[in-house]
C-alpha cells in the first residue's frame, strides 16, 4: 500500500526519536512492500523561532493532506517565559483542534523485563494492562469565559467546563468500542458529586452501557480512582474521562510502570488523519545528545501502522521486534541497570530494525 | 482550660473513630488539669434519615457555638441513589461553606513501623513528609453556573471555575506560613499552561513569595505533580493548590505511605471553629464491628489540642503515644501484618491511653 504521513518532530528530543521512528517504518516498508511518503512539518518552540507561531498553517495544511501524523514532543526552557499565546504546547492544543482529535489513546502496559523500574512493589504491577481513554477537545481547555472579571468590587477570575452530550457521547462510545476487544470493563471517572458535566457524564455513559450488555460499567469518582490506580493498577481495563481528569490521571498512570520512556500514544480524529505521538516530554536536559529512548515513539508508530493503515501484521512485527531487543538485555540510559547492556537512541534503533 | 468540642460522628465507622478519640481527650482532658465539653450533632446519611437534611441547622449551630469540630466520616450504600441534594457528602460541603472552612491540611507522614504497608517501593517512600494546603470552598465545588445549557440546539453542560484573588491570597499565605515552621519549601501546583485561574493563582504565590524571602517558591503543574508524588515524594514539604486539584492529589498522597487509617486532616476557618476529620471514609463493609482504626481520628484530635486550643504538649503526648502503641507491635486489621498483635477499635484506644 501506500501512504502519506506528516511527521512533526518538535523540539529537543523530539527530533531523535521521531528520526528513529521514520527509520523503523521505512524498514517496515521495505520488508511489507509498501510505499510511505514523509511529510515534514513545524511545531512547538522551533516554530515560534522561525515563523512566530507554535503550529503555523503549513503545519496544519501538510497534517490535513496527510493519512497519519507522527509527532515527537515540544517545549524547552528557552520559550518557557514568552506569553501564553506563544509558547511550544499551545501548538498541540491548537492541532487538537484544527485536526478534531477528540480522543487520546494511551495504553499503560506492564514490561516484565522492565519490572525494576517501577516505583511500586512488583506484586502490585506486575501484569497490569489497561488503556486511559482521555477527551480531548473539550472541558475546562476551550470553555469560554477564560478570563478576569470584577465581582462585587473584587479581582476574580473565572474558568468555564463544557461540553455537549455529544462529546461525550462519542468518547465513550469509543471506550466501550475498545473494551469489547479487551477485557470488557470501562470505569468511567468524573466528580459526579460535585459537578453537573460529570451528572450527565455519568447519565451518558449509563445509556451506551445498554448497548453493550457484555461489558462492565463501572464508575468511579476522580479522587478514588487517583487512588486506586497505585493501590491496584490491575483492576482497570479501560478507564474513561474527560479532559482535565484524563491530564492529570494518564501522567499519573504514566510512571505507574517505570517506562514512561517506553509509552505511546494515539489521537484520534473525528474525521481526518490520527495523531501518534510518545507520552514523554521533550527532554531538553539530554536533547541532541543520542540518548534518548526512541522505543514510545516507535511503539506510536506501530499504532499508526496499525489504526490508520489497518497494517496489524507490520504492527505486530514491530512490537515484537521491541520486545525481543529488551528480552535482550538493550536498554537506553533511562531504563538502564547493572544487568543491561546500555545503548544510544541511534543504536536502539538499529537492534530494533535487525529483529524486525 | 475549658474548651466545648462539637462532635460530628456522622455514618459508618465514623461512629466507632469519635468515640475512640473523645475518649483519648478526656484522658488528656484528667492527665493535663482541663475541663472539655461535648456537644453531639447529626450530619450525613443519620441526619438525612432523622431530620431530611445532611446538615441540619441544629448542627450548624452545634458546631458555631463550640471551639473546635471533631468529625468521623459520612456516607454508605444506603444513600447512594438519593438526588445529589440529599446525599451524605453534601453536608460535608454544607458544612465547609457554613464554618467558612478555606483550607484543608493534610500531613502525609510516614511511618517506620509501618514500612511494609507502602505501595511504593522503601527507599522511595522512606523518610517522605509534606502537607497538602488544600483550598476548601472554592474553585468548581460553588461555582455557577453549574448547569445543563442548550447551545446550538444541542445538550450541553457548563460547570463554572471561580475564584476571587483574595480567596488565593489568603489559602497560598497560610501555606507560607507553615512553610516557614517546617523546611521551607513552597510547592504550588496548578495548570497555568491552560487555565486563567492558574495564571492568577500563579501570580498571587509570586507576589506571597517576595514576603518570604527564605521560603523557597516552585511551580509544578497539576499533571506533573500528579507523577511526582509517587516518583519523588521526598521532595515536597508544603504543596498549595486549588480545590479540585487538591480533592485529587491529596487522595493520591493518602495512598503512598500505605497508612490511610492514620492519617488526620484540619480544616481552618477564616473566622470561626475549626473542624478536624480523619482523611478515611465511613467504610460501611466494617461498620459496626469494632473494627476500624482509631488512630487518624485520635491524631485529629491532637492536631485539634494543638490548633484550636494551642496545647502544644497535649497534642505531642497523644502522638508519641500513637507511635509508643505502634512501635510495640500493636496494630489494627487494616496495618496489621504477621508479625504484629491485632486489636479491635476499643483496645486500641485503651492501649493509647495507658501509655498517655
Ligand atoms: C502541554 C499541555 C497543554 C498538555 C495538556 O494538558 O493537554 C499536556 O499536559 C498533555 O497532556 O498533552
Ligand atoms: C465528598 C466530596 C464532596 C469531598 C470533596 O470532593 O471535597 C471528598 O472527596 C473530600 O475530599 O472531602
Amino acid at each position: 500500500m501506500k501512504g502519506n504521513i506528516a511527521v512533526l518532530p518538535g523540539d529537543g528530543i523530539g527530533k531523535e526519536v521521531t528520526k528513529g521512528a521514520v527509520e523503523i517504518l521505512e524498514a517496515v516498508a521495505q520488508k511489507f512492500g509498501h510505499e510511505f511518503e514523509f511529510q515534514y512539518g513545524e511545531i512547538g518552540g522551533g516554530a515560534i523561532d522561525n515563523t512566530g507561531s507554535p503550529l503555523p498553517d503549513e503545519t496544519v495544511d501538510i497534517c490535513r493532506k496527510s493519512d497519519a501524523v507522527l509527532l515527537g514532543a515540544v517545549g524547552g526552557p528557552k520559550w518557557d517565559n514568552h506569553p501564553v499565546d506563544i509558547r511550544p504546547e499551545r501548538g498541540l492544543l491548537k492541532i487538537r483542534k484544527e485536526l478534531n482529535l477528540y480522543a487520546n489513546l494511551r495504553p499503560i502496559s506492564y514490561y516484565s523485563s522492565l519490572s525494576e523500574a517501577s516505583p511500586l512493589k512488583k506484586e502490585l504491577i506486575e501484569g497490569a494492562d489497561f488503556v486511559i481513554v482521555r477527551e480531548l477537545t473539550g472541558g475546562l481547555y476551550f470553555g469560554k469565559p477564560s478570563e478576569r472579571v470584577t465581582r462585587e468590587g473584587k479581582d476574580a477570575v473565572v474558568d468555564t467546563l463544557f461540553y455537549t452530550k455529544e462529546e461525550m457521547h462519542r468518547i465513550i462510545k469509543l471506550a466501550f468500542e475498545l473494551a469489547s476487544n479487551r477485557t470488557k470493563k470501562v470505569t468511567s471517572v468524573d466528580k459526579a458529586n460535585v459537578l453537573e458535566s460529570s451528572r450527565m457524564w455519568r447519565e451518558t455513559a449509563e445509556e451506551i452501557a445498554k448497548e453493550y450488555p457484555d461489558v462492565t460499567l463501572e464508575h468511579m469518582l476522580v479522587d478514588n480512582a487517583a487512588m486506586q490506580l497505585i493501590r491496584n493498577p490491575k483492576q482497570f481495563d479501560v478507564v474513561v474521562t474527560e479532559n482535565l481528569f484524563g491530564d492529570i490521571l494518564s501522567d499519573e498512570a504514566s510512571v505507574l510502570t517505570g517506562s514512561l520512556g517506553m509509552l505511546p500514544s494515539a489521537s484520534i480524529s473525528t474525521n481526518g488523519p490520527n495523531l501518534y505521538e510518545p507520552i514523554h516530554g521533550s527532554a531538553p536536559d539530554i536533547a541532541g545528545q543520542n540518548l534518548a529512548n526512541p522505543i514510545a515513539t516507535i511503539l506510536s508508530a506501530a499504532s499508526l501502522l496499525r489504526l490508520s493503515f489497518g497494517l496489524e501484521a507490520e504492527a505486530n512485527a514491530v512490537e515484537q521486534a521491541v520486545e525481543a531487543v529488551l528480552e535482550k538485555g538493550f536498554r537506553t540510559g533511562d531504563i538502564a541497570d547493572e544487568q543491561s547492556t546500555k545503548l544510544s537512541t541511534s543504536e536502539m534503533v538499529a537492534e530494533i530494525k535487525t529483529v524486525l
